[in-house]
């Protein structure tokens, strides 16, 4: 295998590390990741801006490349020019702090690194775990990444797949198993923060609760609640089947 | 109605006006779009970055609202504080220069203002015209978008409901019709243009041609090429669901 990794949380945070061990397990790993923090990127590309690549050496002695765009950019620029010769087979990425199950999946960076892989033909994973803490130990979950994405080389999906994988914020011992679900009926509801700064103008910070809106059980949200890692596949093409034919009824 | 109108192309694109105009005769309309062009900016939010509204004039001499974030931002502050206690009814977003049909709806900035109206559970549409130009002539595109409008508001769709429409670069009188078609299957081959800095270290341009993947007609892409405007429902629901009982045999 011929391994790319990116993350959203930048080259430097600690997921990315855990992540590269374990798929060194399965082949050759190439990182490529960006140089400053991109959470909630989503699928943001860097129109009008010259990006740069360049070799940056990450805290476990291993090299990376580090780019100044957004999480999709990496995949871009790893597939259009580092790469180029040599594509990848799978994209990797993560290990991200914080959920991206729900409808995350579309704020997120980290799904959008892999959704890039995705698109462009390229098996993809994204991990998650549900713990935003910098000292968060991921190496604990080293076994369940090892198993999906084995799982994922061994069972090939078909071109475009993408997994969404989230674990739960409790110590690997007590996770109870995989559930393979579907994204939950959910959204962020806002709590605006404003604020005034020192010359008197108001500015706001984004603060929110995730509200939950479904009423089945066979979904991530509701899996992860129950101490099991959720895996969903994903898919970029955003069509809305249920309503097509409801739509093309209409009379213009 | 009460009609929130956002964008992606900034505040004082000139689309915004054309969209407004035709926006006023369905009910009262307020402006929030971002303060700066952010095309390409996928489904972005603005974390950890404190974000400003203030009342900005535009060239048809009313009144917006410009944001220092992102669309779906805009929409965002627009719900969660300018229009709180008064909540739009219908978010419409656009009219954006250049094409978000195919997987380009996945990187725009116009769709995820619309997106983040649907993910609140408010009707949703964005518009395009598959025009560059900034003096490209939007205002002979107002029946089409009047058409599409009234439909949406006459047969609600439900929760969660967001329109794709894009208009082809050809006039008005030419346009044979409208079509309501699924999303293309393609996706943007990358050609980055490398160059050397005056310092010597290279940058990289993100350039690239569009690759239509779809064998069959009833996509966008076709009908769009074909001098029809396309509309696309869609959805947030990432899902894939015709992988998801393929994984759920996986034996982890």
């Amino acid at each position: 295998m011929n391994i790319l990794i990116s993350n959203d949380d930048g080259i430097q945070a600690p997921g990315i590390l855990t992540l590269a061990e374990v798929a060194r397990e399965f082949g050759a790993v190439t990182i490529v990741a960006p140089n400053s923090p991109q959470s909630a990127m989503g699928h943001a590309i860097s129109l009008g801006k010259p990006l740069r690549l360049y070799k940056e050496k990450l805290a476990d002695g291993s090299w990376g490349h580090a780019c100044n765009g957004t999480p999709a950019d990496c995949v871009k620029l790893a597939t259009g020019v580092l790469m180029k010769e040599n594509l990848p087979t799978l994209v990797l990425s993560g290990i991200n702090h914080g959920s991206n199950s729900s409808v995350s999946s579309i704020y997120s960076g980290t799904l959008s690194a892999a959704r890039e892989g995705a698109i462009q033909g390229i098996p993809a994973i994204g991990f998650s775990v549900l713990d935003h803490h910098q000292a968060a130990d991921f190496s604990q979950y080293k076994d369940i990444l090892r198993k999906i994405i084995f799982q994922a080389i061994s069972q090939p999906l078909g071109n475009g797949n993408l997994l969404n994988v989230n674990i739960p914020r409790i110590p690997f011992e007590e996770i109870k198993g995989i559930k393979v679900v579907r994204q939950a009926k959910g959204r962020w509801v806002e709590e605006f923060d404003e604020r005034k700064d020192p010359f008197g103008e108001s500015y706001y910070w984004l603060t929110g609760k995730f509200l939950l809106q479904d009423t089945e059980a066979d979904n991530d949200e509701t899996v992860l609640k129950a101490g099991y890692v959720s895996v969903t596949p994903m898919m970029h093409d955003l069509t809305d089947y249920s309503r097509l034919e409801i739509v093309k009824n209409w009379e213009f």
